[in-house]
């Protein structure tokens, strides 16, 4: 079995950190390496750049960007890699996240951004290590097992809310 | 190098594929094998959890799914597997596709599906690649090349555009 | 007569309960059998479809079933049953309810769901009771006497708020 | 069992009739009685108001009422009556449908819409008669019938599409 | 000069009373009589019907209906009376005011609604006392008055914010 | 009784000409004056200004102004006049009217729109005639036959659906 | 070296001021002069007129026009000036800022707004700047430090992120 | 006076050359010197960070930027440069062009795109014309030329409509 690729989690800036934190937390879960980094597209699209085309030969796997409003950083990281690149929408103080949502998902043919919900950054982690999962057995296993837990904790709720509602 | 696993494109019902049929197209253009299914998660839905929670053992690497309007199948297949899920929301004759998209990227957490955009169904097929090339260095040669040329379409065009300048 | 039949009222997660427990109010207030459920479309499907796919022979009439996000618990349900569903979109973080009201009522001909409004969890009890109605001419009755108070309610605060419009 | 009771398919114009005349042949198809109305909540709100409220006593169970942008016919409906009350939002000519969809589903506590998909007239009949099997075994039987169909219907598309992928 | 008529201003519930009392205060400024109401389209229907068929008859001139979500109120009024109708959309707890925005701004034709703004009700107060102007010169000297003063009250706020200024 | 104002009939754009042209057809077949004006908020701000500011004393009772996209003619015949503006928004090529209808209808306190829905010039036109009428009992009665009329058409419409559901 | 041009930032009411005091706040940082005022392309139409209308006349280069809701004060001023107008969408109580965004951005061709984002005033201010950037080289080279600024900001994050990144 | 500096006209693909157009047409109106380039944020982005940050050494003084979807361009390429940028959101297959104004508009703190409206192509043109008239007289002059054009066409049209009124 192959060894585990690293994944990156950048975000457009350290203010998204308290969103994204919960992708680097499923990652750490399931012994996933990764790092962390705060480049944006605007401010830092150079070092976007260089991070990106050099990923894969850097030893990462998949590439998690995280970014709100006009958000253009998991494209920018796209249009510098082949890998599988990962979009947070992030919701800001206006128009619900529909902005970020729309500017990540609508990528040109040949560009991919697998986006996930708005704020979905435990969703991007899980999406991640089912990428890596894919040539990995312990990986799938490890997989199987949170999604048999997540069935019985959503089974013993059904147990509880019975009983909540006898006193209705 | 890791033998390629197979993709499954499905789509809720056979009317989706005019849209779908780009996905397969990339496939085959990157010597991905894959399987078309037609599967709807409101008809079909035990054939889709069989489906799907088989598809790693039988050698599936990813799940495409395309559907439109309250757009579950995505979520559906996801529901019952570990393989990335990549989810293709297609616009239908109302609401522009915002339907589609809403529901098929704001899934909760531990369930992701990797969205692409509104009948973005070439993005699919291309972020399967790249899912799959994660662990094929085949495949990421391929997407390499591939980048390479659709930089040189985009180039030419503008070589061209130059031309047509003058012509205004 | 016939023996009023019971209604399931199955939301995806228990943090949906306080919005949801009105329509378990409302069927305690018309004296509708009921029980309360935590089952997930996308963490327990297989427990989903069992529910709903004997759900008629168990003796239900109605299904409540309440979810936010891409709302897909209620569509799951009606998949695997011929009863009648109603669909509650619950509103979360962002997008204020607008993914789950078009996850829940976009559904595809032959699996009809029947949507109300977001959060609308009161009205999800009030029109299961009008379903069962339809055969229970005590339920009926009862309907009318509420129809009956909620004008008198109206009216009530009719007159107060002509006092009021002296203050002003 | 108790004799099957009549739908009511009202429209707010006979201009709505292209969409709505799909709620009237699902009923037929399950032999459910019908009849079909123009009635509208602004050009004839006497005759809406009486319609509905004397419609219980005259052997309807069900209304189902179609109307398109600020789509008051179903609420104008359920103001009057017990019954359950389906409401079809139907797209005009701006705005995609959203504004029948909002004035139809959004209904303030105790006067629920039954709502389904924009111009989902197929729907409004389906939930139509999953509404009456509830007290009808024959109609359940017949549904129970349909659903098989469709899922035979889906699963039939899924063996043509295995044939079509060779082609691509 | 013709004697000034009356105002009605309506509201579908009291809840609604913070928002729509700014169209009473209005009124009263302007010295235009009014009568305040709590009816609702759905929970009184038939007070509305008989309130609005036979509002120019006594003495009314101008009728302000305010709603939320499915906002029929505005709508219903309009179908039972010739007088110019202002609707006023009122913002509820989920999706902004759109809801009620397009609830009460659709019209079909033949039956329109004066639609102000997402919780409009000064606006709804002030078109009211422009349209009782047309026939009344003491009310257009009024509103000249008024609108002088929102001038001079802005140049005075332009005076100022020069000051402020020079503090940044 | 006092004679009819006239009603001032304005569009940004000529190439608005065949949605606002309903407008003009109501005003006359209810007798009601009118004058068919271009003029641009944004092309010809002086006219626009002139014209509005002089509108009363000039003998007009109402101002019809309709335009499309960031639709501000209303607004700006609305700030120069203290007469009933009533806002028709005009459906472009992009956005369905959405920008057209927030641009018209979110005006500030103090200067109303009367807004009626995306490309409703022929509620515009009875708008204008419904405020005419406050003051003139002719224009009621005129508008209380219509509205009868109206009734016995969708009555009428009635009939024939009946004839029709014999057919499905 | 042209002198540097004044630049004016406008905003409909004072309420406005917490959001537009950032674009003075940028353009002070800068050293670029300005003027603050509040004039509303409602309440005071003849003075936005006659400020626009003689603003390069009196050495401005720049207008930046902040207003919510029906926001046409930025289109107002455009309609008189032939210098560059940039809009600032503010958002309201209501509808998230898109009303605002709309009605600033989508003007008709011959009348451009330069909008920003939502809320956007600090990047009115930056726009100002690069406006007058391009006859002035001294801005030019501000500028040129600023981004410089900026990127080595985003790099610092970046290194305080990674060690973020082990305590998760 | 200074010469005139050119602008750059680029979009992401040449298939967005029919609305692009109006743009460089408006410019050869104007006599301001321009280049057409086709390069895109995603598929060409060493070139457009490449084109960026040369373009104010290379004698450029404004770009403008049209891309649709997920519109990255106009960001990516003001990431790289100081001058003014202006956005063109151009609308695509759905969402009516929602989503590449969102995506061009809302961008970050301090690195501003100029946005004009969707399809917005002719109004690009004229903003450039505007922001290069503030230091040149002479397309200051030109500007108020065509804006004098503009308010005689308006009047024109203006008089003609008053004799179309006739005939309705």
């Amino acid at each position: 079995m192959s060894e585990i690729k690293k994944v990156a989690v950048i975000m457009g800036s350290d203010s998204d950190f308290p969103v994204v934190r919960k992708a680097a937390e499923v990652l750490k879960d399931f012994g996933v390496p990764f790092e962390l980094h705060v480049l944006s597209a605007h401010r830092s699209p150079k070092e976007v750049a260089a991070f990106a085309s050099t990923a894969r030969e850097n030893g990462f796997g998949v590439i998690i960007a995280a970014a709100g409003m006009a958000a253009h950083l998991a494209g920018a990281v796209a249009g510098n890699t082949t890998l599988p690149v990962i979009g947070i929408p992030v919701k800001a103080k206006a128009l619900e996240g529909m902005d970020a949502l729309l500017a990540t998902v609508m990528m040109p043919p040949g560009v991919p951004v697998a986006t996930v919900g708005v704020d979905g950054a435990a969703n991007a982690g899980y999406l991640a290590v089912e990428i890596l999962s894919v040539a990995n057995d312990e990986l799938a296993e490890k997989l199987a097992a949170f999604k048999k837990k997540q069935n019985e904790k959503n089974l013993e709720a059904d147990r509880k809310i019975a009983e909540m509602a006898k006193e209705i």
